[in-house]
C-alpha cells in the first residue's frame, strides 16, 4: 500500500514526503513543477520507497493514466493532497490560478480517487477560508464563511466538493486548515520575502503596511505532527480541524525586526500604511486550535519560536 | 441600463425575466437551453425590451463577445445569475455536470463582470448548501456547512467565489438560498415527476423512500417577490437570505397524496424503504426564514398551498 502526495515538490509536500519515507510508507508523489522544485526532493529522490512524476493534475487524463497504472502495482490507501497556488496575490489578479491550481486539482484528485476507490483524503485547507472575520475566534464550526481572496475561496470551494465525495464515495476525508506555515525549504511567505529583500538591498526594508498585521505561524514540522496525530487520532467520516500555534501570533513588525538583526543588523525599516498588505489579505488573525487541543495534541514552539526557527533555517538554506 | 439574466430559459430565469419586463426594465438573457426550454419564454420572446442568445457560458470566449456587444448598446447594471444544474442526482452520478453548469458559470459570470467592470450580482444559491443536518435550525450564520451533493457544494463553491470578487471588483452581492421552489413551467422536482409518473401509469404511484421526507416549498411568485424584496431593502455588500415558506413544510406522503387526488384519484401509492430518495437527497429540513422575516418580508402562501396551487398550475400546462 502506498500513500499519493499531490504538490509533493512544493514546501508542505516535500517535507511530508520525507516523514512518510521516514515512517517506512512508500510514497508516489506528483508536482507540476510550476511552484514546487525538484530541488525539494534532493533528499529523498533516491529513496527506493518513492516514486515521483512531473505531471499536471489539471490534466485529468495525463494524472489518470499515471496513478492507474501505480495504482495497479502497488495499491494506493489514501491522498494527500497539498497540490495548490500558494502565491495569494496572483490569485486575486488572476482568478484562474486559483480555480486552476487550488480547485481543480482538487476536483480532478476526487474524480480519480471515486475511479480507482481510494478511500480516504487528507487535504491541505487554509485559514483563508474564514475571511476577514474580525470580531469573532475562529472556531471551526463560525459561519458564514465569505472568504476575501479567491485562494481562500478555491480552499473552501474543495473542503465542500470533498465533503460531498464523502457522501457519495469516500470514506474518510481529514481536512487541515492550515495557518501561515514557515520553514524550509522556503517558498514564498513574508520570512523569505524580508530575506530576498535584504539581499537586494543590505540598507533598507521596505515593509507593505504600517507592521501591525499580527498572525500565528507554525513551523512545519510541527504541522505535519498535528496531521499525523489527527490523522490517527479522528474517525469520523470528515475531520476538520484549524492547525496553528496555540498563541496570539506575532506581528509584521516583529518578523522584520528578527529578520534584520539576523541578515543585516544595521538596515533601516521602512514601513507602509495602513493594516493590509494587500487586497485579499486578512490584517489580523484571531485563531482558534481549542479543537485540536481538546483531542490532545500540543504544539512545542509558538509562533515567535517558530519565526526564529525558520528565519535562521532560510538563512542556512541560502547560504 | 438592463439586467442580465443567466439561465433565463429555466423555471427561475424565465418568470424573473417576465416580472422584470413587467417592471419596465430591459431584459438581456442568455441560457444554453441545455435544460432550459425556449417555450418557457414564449410569453416574452417578442418584447422589445427582451433580447435572448442562445449561450453557452461556460465557454468563456462566446458569453464575452455576446455580452461586450450588448453593453456597449445598454449598459449591463446587474447580473442575475441563475444558471445551474437542477438535476442533484445527475451531478451525483457526474461531478462534472455541477462542476460546469453550477460552479464554472458562476465563475465565468464573476470574471466577465470584472472585465466589464459590472457592479452588482443577485445569484440563486440553495439550501442545499447545508447538507445534511438535522439537530439544529437551518440559520444562514451556522456552519461548518459541508454539502452531501455536488449541487449543493458547487452552489456553495458559488457562493464563496462571489464573496472574494466582493472583495476584490464587485460592488454588491445578493446570494439567495432557495428552497424547493415549486410552478410553472415545471422542469424538474417531485410534483412534476409524480404527475409523468401518473401520466404513464394512472392506477400506480411508486414514491422513493418512505414519503416521511419533509421539506418546505415555495412558489415561484413568492420566491421572486421575496428576491426582489431584499434586492431594495438590503445594502450590505454581501446580503445572503435564505428565501422560504415559514412553516415546517410537507412529507412526499401529502404531496403524493395531492397530486393523486387531482390527477388519478384511484391511484395506490406504493412508498419504498428509508426516507432517502437517493443518495444527497436532504430528509428533512428545519430551515429558518427568521433573517427574511425580520427585514419584514412575509410569503402569502405556506407550504400546503404552494404546493396545491403548483399541482393545479402544472396539471393545466399539461392540458
Amino acid at each position: 500500500m502506498s500513500i499519493l502526495i499531490t504538490g509533493v515538490a512544493g514546501f508542505i509536500g516535500s517535507n511530508l514526503a520525507e516523514k512518510f519515507l521516514k515512517q517506512g510508507k512508500k510514497v508516489l508523489g506528483v508536482d507540476n513543477l510550476s511552484r514546487g522544485k525538484i530541488s525539494n526532493l534532493s533528499f529523498i529522490l533516491n529513496d527506493k520507497n518513492f516514486i515521483f512524476s512531473e505531471i499536471n493534475i489539471c490534466n485529468y487524463e495525463e494524472f489518470k493514466n499515471f496513478i492507474t497504472i501505480q495504482h495497479s502495482l502497488e495499491q494506493v490507501e489514501e491522498v494527500w493532497h497539498m497540490a495548490a497556488n500558494s502565491d495569494i496575490p496572483a490569485g486575486i489578479a488572476n482568478a484562474e490560478i486559483d480555480l486552476n491550481d487550488t480547485f481543480l486539482t482538487t476536483f480532478n484528485t476526487l474524480q480519480l480517487m471515486k475511479e480507482l476507490r481510494i478511500p480516504n483524503i487528507a487535504f491541505a485547507s487554509s485559514s483563508a477560508v474564514y475571511g476577514n472575520i474580525l470580531d469573532t475566534k475562529l472556531f471551526e464550526d463560525i459561519g458564514p464563511l465569505f472568504p476575501i481572496s479567491n485562494y481562500g475561496a478555491m480552499k473552501l470551494a474543495s473542503e465542500v466538493a470533498i465533503s460531498a465525495s464523502v457522501e457519495s464515495h469516500l470514506e474518510k476525508a481529514f481536512i487541515f486548515r492550515f495557518p501561515n506555515v514557515i520553514g524550509v525549504p522556503a517558498t514564498h511567505g513574508v520570512i523569505l520575502d524580508f530575506i530576498n529583500k535584504l539581499n537586494e538591498n543590505p540598507q533598507l526594508l521596505n515593509v507593505l503596511g504600517d507592521g501591525t498585521q499580527q498572525k500565528t505561524y507554525l513551523h512545519v514540522d510541527e504541522l505535519i505532527d498535528a496531521m499525523f496525530y489527527i490523522r490517527n487520532y479522528c474517525s469520523n467520516r470528515i475531520n476538520y480541524f484549524n492547525i496553528g500555534a496555540n498563541d496570539d501570533g506575532v506581528t509584521v513588525k516583529f518578523i522584520a525586526e528578527e529578520v534584520v538583526k539576523i541578515i543585516s543588523p544595521n538596515a533601516k525599516i521602512n514601513y507602509g500604511i495602513g493594516n493590509k498588505g494587500w487586497v485579499g489579505d486578512v490584517p489580523k488573525f484571531n485563531y482558534s486550535v481549542d479543537k485540536l487541543l481538546s483531542i490532545g495534541w500540543r504544539p512545542i514552539l509558538n509562533s515567535h519560536d517558530s519565526v526564529k526557527k525558520a528565519i535562521l533555517q532560510i538563512f542556512k538554506e541560502q547560504k
